[in-house]
């Protein structure tokens, strides 16, 4: 039976820009699972209907549709014991608890700004006033508005990263040795950036960028072609 | 042959607060080995000259100094194979750094300014021209002026901790079920404070301040005095 992974698309099919479903694609290849990657974009609700949820990343496997990235990668484990582990036990899946928090909670909300408005030219027709009324509540102020100084931003996601970057001075990976669902987790906001054409975000020089070359040289043909933006 | 850890006092002996030495404190109670506390002022660098290093924590096992809260935890790690693991495995390892490197350099730094005078004012006559010293060169002001509006700063430490919060709603511990070195590493911070008497960080009804009730609750008598500010 085809695994199937629903993943946030804008007008062009290739460009996968959430950070979450982005986690999930890198777990599915780090588990060495074959899937279909199905473009969703975000007024698409009926199309997912039938999973119970309105959101994506949604995976389908053995019929069965689970929601949430969080979810599905701790149901990808327990499912696949035999595969590579995205958390390297027990203690370490209580421990990447951490590291997807931290991405979720502080580098997110410092990468969106910079992000707002190529996202917004890059979706479908039908997804920009959804995504644009949708955003501008949450920031509470028009899209142009949210980044008024880009440089600003810029320094202060920099700033932001510096605990990554401290721990890429001392491994190749969040994991160590090799990447970890942790790695994935922080791979995810920078593939996020890709997605709408965003690669200006670090110095050529920053540790952090020699891993997304490592993580990115880690992916699937198939991904990594998702990649170029 | 006892084992002895130096750590940072002020000028009440009983007023352990470097956050580093708390992390080893906790770490040897975790691992069950007894050890000998001694406290170590600033200034006192000739008594730490043996050891090749002029800051605390140092701890003295077998004849052997071992300096730097990392390199003692990676030692007492692999020296005790057969107690309770500080990390859970070498994912575990690799995983923990995150939490060490955010918690050095985001936490702490959002918290030493709530912190500073408090420091100052407990410290031993001879340390408190060093500390200011050092201090203010670091901050770049006096001490005095080092947090001009407290209740700010309290609020962007509380926010700064969102994401060890995010975990603790999911869990007991960063660790899991029971506290890891990554658990030790945060507590630290809180230690500091109480070190020096401030306790009054968090909403009581947080549920960091119910993960710092239960991490003293597991302390050893002896620690658990050490922390009654």
């Amino acid at each position: 039976m085809t695994r199937v992974l629903y993943e946030l698309a804008a007008a062009d099919p290739d460009r996968r820009f959430s950070p979450f479903c982005w986690r999930i694609r890198l777990a599915l290849e780090h588990k060495g699972l074959a899937f279909e990657g199905r473009p969703w974009r975000f007024t698409e609700t009926e199309a997912l209907a039938f999973s119970g949820s309105d959101k994506v990343p949604v995976l389908v496997e053995d019929g069965r549709a689970i929601a949430e990235s969080s979810v599905i990668a701790a149901r990808l484990e327990a499912a696949h014991p035999d595969r590579p582990s995205l958390f390297g036990g027990q203690a370490g899946a209580a421990l990447t608890r951490f590291h997807v928090a931290w991405t979720d909670q502080v580098l997110h909300p410092a990468l969106a700004p910079l992000l707002l408005l190529d996202i917004h030219r890059h979706l479908a027709e039908p997804d920009r006033a959804y995504f644009r009324q949708s955003r501008e509540a949450r920031f509470g102020k028009p899209l142009e508005a949210v980044c008024p100084d880009r440089a600003a931003q810029l320094a202060t996601l920099r700033r932001t990263l510096s605990p990554v970057r401290a721990v890429l001075r001392q491994q190749s990976y969040l994991g160590g040795d090799g990447p970890l669902y942790a790695d994935h987790a922080v791979m995810g906001a920078f593939l996020w950036a890709r997605g709408v054409g965003v690669q200006d975000l670090l110095e050529p020089d920053d540790p952090i960028a020699a891993w997304c070359r490592r993580m990115v040289d880690g992916m699937g043909e198939g991904s990594r072609a998702l990649t170029s933006g």
